[in-house]
């Protein structure tokens, strides 16, 4: 017996209709990659779209085929997004700041038709253009005053290019299940992979983040994502912000902490989300000139893990930090950090500690965490194991690779170590690929690298695993130092003596002129394990 | 092209499943039918459902099958929705205020097999068991303790009947679209219809419920919900409290002012829900004995307009009102009354004003307003049309009812008149079958109604629309007076003067001894045009 409600299949361009019809009428304001302030608002930005979605069916682009866009936070690029997906074409977001051959990679992999682009990354196209045969045509997200010239193929301004479009168009429906967007990513090994949002994987995202505990907008509230568009389905924002009829405002090409508070301040936003290192400059900013935030209310902050000291600068000020993690096959919110009715009133240490977790999942995302043979584990807080999730916002496969990405319960391997506690706290401990293996029981590389970073002499750090013939594994702690400086290895494993598990304590230091990084700034432990590769422990060779 | 996302269908018991893993040992806090406070949590809560669920199977229950409650708020009552549910038996929900004929009528209708009753309500059943012979079995949601002689067919105490299961049973798995719940709506004519939720649509349904400017709720919020479980799906909140772990205060049988007073103050309620008569209640009974409630922040009203006053007194105590419409067809949420940041600081009457409203929609509810032919009317806060509205958890069909009752754009009409503003903000302005046609212009007969009832003599009002020969129809106003009052058609057509528009001035005013009204207290104008049918105005004979 099937329920009796109506078939009302969720599509992305229902939340721009809904946003123009309801909220029609709410900003959107950008810092314009041109320059100045630029200010929409919802109706504005759906009867664009729609001519951005005229204007791709007059180049042929049909359903399922893939359209690029390489761009900063704006109000075009958010039409693009609603033009593309609208009528069914798969709007494929690229990071600029991978290397060039990782973007013309993925470009060929994704076969895409054509490219939507902001003028600062026009030299970087330029650059690889030859080698993109899929590409028909470059759309430049300027107008014909600012278009520079260029050597890419079939170049037009997108204000020229919307032009020709009347807006007498309509959305096109589909199944829910259909292919929205796409998003590549770059891992420390191997080629890029390829995840595909459906439309309903990010309608439902959508309600997710909007759910109170969740990002913590709401029609009232001022939203600045200064989470790229590009960067992991921008965090679910450009589809959950229009969903609720929150206010935007898209911060362009300028992340830097004063152009980050100038507009903070004077659009009086309530709500942001970005990650670690913008809050860092933004903070340093801020106590450099002595300024405040009067109406900031929440900070997401997600990507990698905030410093304590940073959790701490923001709460001090009255802003609520909610920790988050995700990651791209997840939409990305896997868990967000507010505060359950327990914990709220928690002061001092105590209260750091809880927001320094990475918090509890919401509803749809599933976890559990397991040890390598799949045995699920407690939730107790202290035993790590691999975290596994399940929801309809995470992948189940990856573009055009045909292996099982999934558990025989359907849960996805994130890739990450972790421990939960019992009301659902999660805590990554480490990266599944990195954690040290030592007689049988796991030390995390990462607990390590922030306690030896502390050090005042210490730039950066990293741990890998080295092999051990009685432990299997032990740790060596990998230093880059501040200039000018030296240290010996009583004097760093002095320091960290006493503040981790006797067991934990690495058996050897090791200093290096440069740790090596991936684009994204990840540190490449895969380069450090090859580099260390013939190391012999002093423990091991006794 | 299809998204690569995971296949995971919205099914009711993943909510029970993730309150329990996450926010197990989140309260649920009952006055029970018996008395007695009772505590519980969600992971408890699951672990008899599942219970139920096992129990429910070994009676022969299978997918699609109906299974009837009869039950105040209790932790039991929540246990059962999850216990039908999860395994594809559908959960219908009876109103025990209902006539009894009309309890037996869809019974009947329903062919329910299995009968789930509070205490309270055997009597009512024991009067027309004899008329139900789908039901195969009573289940007296109580202890063995408690358990009233009673003549109902096998029934049997719910905690002995649960005692027989060890609970080692798992949820069925079926698609989405199975029907989880029924609701039937008793309407002023014909047979009452039964609405059919699905599962996807409670899913969906309890995002809806916990986005930011819907009920309010997040997990650090204690909610009670007043509105019953028997009353138009629960206003969702069976399904969005423990998605989003908020924590329960259920009221059970005791719903007088002094008793919620209680619940809210002892309970620290911070977010509440239910109908205007309640809140009166409430209020009437904390002005008397000087009473306040510091820790409620939101207070949800719907199933009717809420009075100026009541608002107002409400948001002088800082709580933040939220005047909510919806129907059991929409499962029922249709628009929230929560302050959009354009109105958040508004002031004395203009606040007011706005709050009265019945607010704007949430993405998922899509509305529109049309004249008698289906021509979409502008949104402009003045020119009322039929309501009509379309989503996924809105009624396609009716149970057993051929009828199409969408129009040929697939919204439904809600029967209810309405205007819209440009911000979206949603006004009821009548009934559509109540709405007077004077001329081709609309008068709504709710606002004379409104109006009449402010007079210092009059007890309640209701003004019918009565044939006109130039016209069309014309205004009667119906008054009855408070007791050994009597008062002249001049004196309350004076009163009214200058307070409304000169042609909505009713063209009669008739005195009766009493109004008629339904099981559930609506005015059954019916029965007023039945009785007022050979009614000559005195401006039609002249």
């Amino acid at each position: 017996m099937h329920g009796l409600m109506q078939d009302w299949p969720l599509l992305c361009h229902r939340i721009i209709d809904h946003a123009a019809k309801v909220h029609g009428k709410r900003e959107v304001v950008t810092r314009s990659v041109e320059g100045p302030i630029h200010r929409t608002n919802y109706a504005d930005i759906r009867r664009r779209a729609l001519k951005v979605a005229q204007r791709l069916d007059r180049e042929g682009i049909k359903l399922g085929d893939r359209v690029a866009t390489i761009a900063w936070n704006t109000w075009r690029h958010l039409e693009t997004w609603y033009g593309i997906m609208g009528i069914g074409a798969v709007c494929h977001t690229v990071n600029p700041r991978l290397f060039p051959d990782q973007i013309a990679w993925i470009i060929n992999h994704a076969q895409d038709r054509i490219v939507m682009i902001d003028i600062t990354f026009i030299s970087i196209l330029e650059k690889i253009a030859g080698k993109l045969p899929s590409v028909e045509r470059y759309i430049v997200l300027t107008d014909s005053a600012h278009m520079p010239p260029t050597t890419l193929k079939n170049a037009i301004a997108y204000e020229d290019w919307i032009a020709e479009a009347d807006g007498d168009f309509a959305w096109t429906m589909f199944d829910e299940n259909t292919a929205a967007a796409m998003c590549y990513t770059s891992g420390t090994t191997g080629d890029p992979k390829g995840v595909v949002y459906s439309h309903r994987s990010n309608v439902l995202h959508a309600m997710i983040a909007n759910s109170g505990d969740a990002l913590g907008a709401a029609s009232k509230d001022t939203l600045l994502p200064v989470v790229p568009l590009f960067h992991a389905n921008s965090w679910g924002i450009a589809f959950s912000a229009p969903a609720m009829g929150t206010r935007l405002v898209m911060p362009g090409a300028r992340l830097d902490g004063a152009s980050v508070y100038e507009l903070l301040s004077t659009e009086k936003v309530t709500v942001t989300a970005g990650v670690p290192t913008v809050w860092l400059m933004l903070l340093q900013h801020m106590e450099k000139n002595n300024l405040k935030l009067p109406d900031l209310k929440v900070l997401n902050c997600g990507g990698s893990a905030m410093p304590r000291s940073t959790i701490k600068a923001f709460d001090d000020m009255g802003v609520e930090v909610r920790h988050a993690w995700g990651m791209t096959e997840m939409s990305p919110l896997g868990t967000v950090g507010a505060l359950q009715g327990e914990f709220s009133h928690l002061q001092g240490d105590a209260r750091l500690d809880r927001l320094q977790m990475q918090g509890f999942a919401p509803f749809m995302v599933e976890m559990k965490i397991t040890d390598d043979a799949g045995k699920e584990l407690p939730w107790d807080g202290k035993t790590p194991g691999r975290l596994k999730v399940r929801g309809p916002a995470i992948s189940g496969a990856y573009y055009r690779i045909k292996d099982d990405i999934l558990d025989a319960q359907g849960f996805f391997d994130t890739g990450d170590v972790a421990t939960i506690d019992d009301q659902g706290y999660m805590r990554i401990t480490d990266r599944s690929k990195d954690v040290i293996k030592s007689g049988g029981e796991w030390i995390s590389s990462i607990d390590l690298e922030n306690l030896a970073v502390g050090h005042p002499k210490v730039a950066e750090a990293a741990v890998i695993g080295v092999p051990h013939p009685k432990w299997g594994e032990r740790p060596l702690l990998i230093l880059q130092l501040r200039e000018a400086e030296s240290v010996t290895r009583e004097e760093i494993l002095g320091f960290m003596d006493g503040k981790i598990a006797g067991w934990w304590m690495p058996d050897d230091v090791a200093i290096v002129d440069s740790i090596p990084h991936t684009a994204t700034g990840k540190i490449l432990k895969t380069a450090l394990r090859e580099q260390f590769k013939d190391y012999k422990l002093p423990s091991a060779a006794a």
